[in-house]
């Protein structure tokens, strides 16, 4: 599987390395040059017949304007660790725990007038004649005030140092200049940034696409003073990074009423993308997006009018973008390029309407990966590396495409890992194989339809907030993370979806997460009227697959608000009195594969004992099933990602679709997996294991077997064509 | 230590072995005889010229009379399982989860008019109009109401069968008349009671006392229908079998407004004693809590007025008597027994306010005992199980003292048991030498005084509802067992006694136990005045032992209320975006033994970096201690019951007071305790462990080293008396 074919691929070039970054360009059959955060292209590589892309990051890089104009810096806001009153007097210093170089007061005259004093032990605010700015000092104090209460001061801050660029620079012990990131809310800053931007099209009339990176407001990442504690909060899917006093400003004349610094703040929680947001929030998000597009809008157009494509890069300053939003096509963008760890982040790229979609493959280029890890560098192994993200980026792939691939960093990085660059080879090879099986049709699915229930419902599709490792503690993750490869359809959807009458396109709907998290749904569960919908719909055929604490919300007579579909619930502690219902563990053949394993939750137990318990650990249930008129609930108390439990899911999903005796087109060996292509009966195999597999595919034209080698491919034909 | 010495011992005595009987009161040292459930006392055992104890259930035992009065029987609210209607019509089996030989529906006039229907998706009650209840189906049918939502019936029902006759007649497979229990409630019953009891006095006169078992009303315990799911709900603190339709009428007429069948079912998780109760919970109680006092009281006079005393067994069906409660004394009742298992249960027993304390010891004589384990029979080691009990209750009667001690059950069990003989008469030895050591003075105690503060306060002083392994799942049973027996002064609070300024009298207080429940405190802690005065008494110097979800309530800025006196908090998903502290752990030298394990909580983060911890495991804290004014928080994520965990509480308490340097009366070795009295000079050392156990008691006479052999006790004189 390593035809040699050209094209789709992105290569980063390097100044000084002509010779390597020509020579890998022909190898890899790159069709595309590129600069990275770092790196240069030299004119003899810009000449040489590629395609040029030149990332831009439009809110930084813009020292100068920004150093004259520090009123148009962009802005959020903090809250104070919450102090105790020992007397009717406290005085609070607010930068106490923020990390200087990122975050200045802002007491201009419009910003002051959103910051807030609270009473945390009564909720309560505390009235602007109680407490004074001592602008030298930097401390609030407060007077007249309940002693023994504790009292936060919410205020807005300037931040001064662009964070992608702190952590690189904090990260690499660079020795240069912050730069500041410039917020576009302001017309002074938008004007500047147009001519910027249409001057710097004019000095770059050999690049072929301008890849933005990203937009304008970054996830939010408030650093602390501590270096105990240097990452106090980080929310990739946060707008607290948008606030402004314009912002807000604009917020209240828009929509009729004012925001709060509690809005964002939350008594120190902040409002994390993790819980279902209010109407305040959504409206905000609106508001922001509104602006993104309108703003994002005139630059893409200035780019267009100088005959270059306009990519974005959907990451950092991603915030606003909302590829998945019915507005997104508003932006005119003819590109979106995604960085890629896990499957799901290729179909979260794949599924976004835009004309390219390209994802930057891993490793990047660099001595050390993520959290430090050595790469290109003594002790990493950069080839296997690559082979472990492949094999999850491939299965999604070949689920859903993308148009091309790409790699970033420093090119010469590359030169002492020979097989890296084989492998690389291969990779480039496969992933153009797999682009033309695409063209001939869509690959063979399970009639089961799935869709993910959660607060954000298509907002969010496949992605949580940022990459796997930083919300691999939601189980939903790793549910999306299974699904990404697996022949079923899948769709995201939300409560409103429900209400609408989403439910007729799909038999299953899964529905996982804790307690009041966006992902389980939370208050969104208080809607009687999705449950109804939920009920009758199971009633009628579907199939409802609960996971933690799915529907779980408080107040009513079962905590799992589909506890009667599901046949049991937990217990938040009133029940402890009760007597559980005994069972016997019932297997379904061939539902539960070897080396499955989900972690048991304590407190669950049967309503009226008709469940049938599948399986179980440590005497807790793990696995369940309800009949509920022509469907059923599923209960699983976790999900963790792992070849055994994707297998599970999988099968999970046949049973709940009643199809578990189909096999065809299916791998008998979990460590393996495969896609289907009826059109041009192309049967494509996986490897996904380090290990050699033997696995055996039932097909129309009777059984195939074969051995694979660790991490392979391999393409049939069927039907001898 | 097992000078002879008689009295303050009763013994079950049993007609057929009077030679038994006798012999081993002698041995025993017995001044008292009884029977027993299932026993009787012989003219010879009975002019022996003992004391005589005659067991009396007041309510069960008359069923001549309660057949022809079945419209008073005791009575509770049920409540069916939610049942989804699957069209605008359903019908609800009333009996479908329920025993039909313990209850039978009242569906009377009386009674008709507090059931309820619900409609559990929306919470609301459905009116009268549209259910109808089919008498001789037992159906209630509902119609006209919305599809796809969930319904419940609360109905009243008759209790046919007493419960503790029900489950000892069920499990020794008996063969006899169902015994039913008859409700004073109503004025019939009061009169023929009060008659039956002078009969029966005039009918016994050789009885000296009384011993009713117990009053009127058993805790709740309501059986299902299903063998699989049999105790479908038991709470031994719950008033629920205290209800009918005329303490209903009757408590509307005193308080003014009326109770629901949702004041007791709650949507099907009752109202149970491990969750805060209500005001109209509380007023329920006071209600039952005077009428049970009003009869009893009669009964007891009556009694008295035969010249017999009357005590009171405290178990079973002592709803409503409250022996914590100010108003006990009213009774006039001459003596509580109480059946123990653990220390807490001794101490629960000795601090009744009443003339004579009575303990009765485990093992029950009985083939089996505890969860159908053998005792008196093939595979039983009854004196291990006494010797087991008895270091529990031991420890905890060398801290406050009962005046009695007594056996229970079939005696002639006992004869091929002689090391069991020997071994209780050891025992009662014991017991009579640490009566003694009280009479001198009380024993030693360190300095700092405890308070343990949940919902129920002085109310539930040392239980929470029930035996060990009823409460077992709770943090607070441990701590009050291990409590039982060191050597501190204990007190149990509640949060209108910390607003009654009850702190001043304490050095610590203790709050432990999951959020939400009685023991933690739940909704109490919303009262910001609480916890104002507790962090002005931390500020000055108390401290505040946090244990599990101390102070935990939702809607504020932390879900410990008390976050800023402990240092750390509780992350419930909303702080799942947020950086924690890093900390290195500090032990502090001797506080944490040897042994010692706590289960840690995964999501306890430190609020400010400011607390200290101590240990930790898995990479979570168990335990963490933060300076606040001059006092401190300590935070413990669990506490279970061990003798390594007894000392880490103790050595705890001491570092809390300042005083973990004194070392006085205090073993060196934690299997082993010791008690000393300093009036007498008296030093009691225990050993707590099945093996061998040297220890070294520092004293003001120097130091004392001894052996103890397992589970022994000795006793010295310190400064050669």
């Amino acid at each position: 599987m390593s035809k040699h074919r050209a094209g789709a691929f992105t290569l980063p070039g390097e100044s000084g390395y002509e010779a390597l970054t020509l020579e890998l360009a022909e190898r890899w059959g790159a069709d595309v040059i590129r600069d990275s955060d770092g790196t240069k292209l030299s004119d003899e590589i810009i000449h040489a017949g590629y395609g040029i892309y030149s990332t831009l990051c439009i809110i930084r890089d813009h020292n100068v304007w920004a150093s004259r104009n520090p009123d148009k810096l962009q802005q959020c806001f903090l809250i104070t660790n919450p102090k105790v009153a020992v007397q009717g007097y406290v005085s609070i210093y607010l930068m106490e725990d923020f990390f200087a170089e990122q975050f200045r007061v802002n007491d201009s005259k419009e910003a002051f007038k959103y910051w807030q004093v609270v009473d945390r032990t009564t909720g309560e605010e505390v009235p602007r004649e109680q407490w004074n700015y001592e602008r030298e000092a930097g401390n609030v104090v407060l007077t007249g005030i309940a002693p023994w209460h504790k009292y936060t001061v919410s205020f807005m801050a300037y931040r001064i140092w662009e964070e992608i660029s702190m952590y690189n620079h904090t990260t690499n012990h660079w020795d240069k200049e912050h730069l500041m990131q410039v917020d576009p809310m302001y017309a002074d800053t938008q004007k500047y940034l147009l001519d910027w931007m249409e001057d710097w099209c004019l000095q770059h009339k050999e690049t072929t696409v301008v890849r933005f990176t990203s937009l304008f407001y970054n996830f939010a990442w408030i650093w602390g003073s501590s270096e105990r504690n240097r990452h106090l909060f980080s929310d990739w899917g946060s707008y607290d990074f948008t606030v402004s006093a314009r912002a807000l400003d604009l917020f209240a004349e828009r929509y009729g009423y004012s925001l709060s610094a509690e809005d964002f703040v939350n008594g120190g929680k902040y409002r994390v993308s993790h819980i279902p947001a209010e109407q305040r929030k959504l409206d905000y998000m609106a508001f922001i997006n509104d602006f993104v597009i309108g703003f994002g809008k005139q630059l893409i157009d200035l780019v267009h009018k100088h005959g270059k494509l306009a990519y974005v890069f959907y990451d950092d300053s991603w915030v606003g973008m909302e590829p998945y939003n019915d507005r997104f096509p508003e932006f005119g963008l003819d590109g979106m390029i995604k960085c890629v760890f896990s499957g799901y982040e290729a179909r979260l790229c794949a599924g976004v309407k835009v004309d390219t979609h390209e994802i930057r493959l891993h490793p990047y280029l660099f001595p050390v990966g993520l959290g430090g890890a050595p790469t290109f560098m003594e002790g990493g192994d950069p080839t296997l590396d690559a082979k472990k993200y492949w094999i999850h980026i491939r299965r999604a792939l070949l689920r859903e495409p993308v148009d091309r691939i790409g790699l970033g960093g420093y090119l010469h990085l590359v030169e002492p890992y020979p097989d890296f660059c084989d492998y690389i080879e291969k990779i480039a090879g496969e992933f153009r194989e797999i682009q033309e099986l695409h063209q001939q049709g869509k690959p063979y699915q399970i009639k089961t339809k799935v869709a993910i229930l959660h607060a954000w419902g298509k907002l969010r599709s496949w992605t949580l907030s940022g990459h796997f490792h930083e919300t691999f503690m939601h189980d939903l993750i790793h549910i999306n993370e299974a699904l990404s490869g697996l022949p079923v359809d899948v769709q995201f959807i939300d409560f409103e979806d429900i209400r609408q009458g989403k439910l007729q396109n799909c038999d299953v709907v899964i529905n996982a997460g804790s307690a009041g998290s966006a992902w389980s749904g939370g208050d969104c569960w208080r809607d009687s009227k999705c449950v109804d919908v939920l009920t009758q719909w199971v009633y009628e055929g579907g199939t409802f697959i609960g996971i933690n604490q799915p529907s779980a919300v408080n107040g009513y007579d079962s905590f799992f608000r589909m506890a009667h579909v599901l046949g049991l619930d937990e217990d938040t502690g009133s029940r402890v009195a009760h007597g559980r219902w005994t069972y016997e563990v019932k297997a379904e053949e061939g539902l539960v594969p070897e080396g499955a394993s989900l972690t048991p939750k304590p407190n669950i137990y049967l309503t009226d004992g008709t469940a049938t318990v599948m399986d179980e650990a440590s005497g807790s249930i793990t696995l369940s099933t309800h009949a509920f008129g022509k469907g059923k609930g599923i209960y699983l108390p976790s999900f963790e990602f792992s070849w055994e439990n994707t297998r599970l899911l999988l099968n999970l999903l046949r049973y709940a679709g009643n199809e578990l005796q189909e096999t065809k087109y299916l791998t008998d060996n979990l460590y393996t997996e495969c896609a289907y292509y009826p059109e041009s009966k192309k049967l494509v195999v996986m490897n996904n294991s380090s290990q050699l597999q033997r696995t055996t595919i039932h097909t129309e034209d009777g059984e195939h077997t074969m051995e694979l080698a660790p991490y392979d491919t391999v393409i049939l034909t069927i039907g001898g064509k």
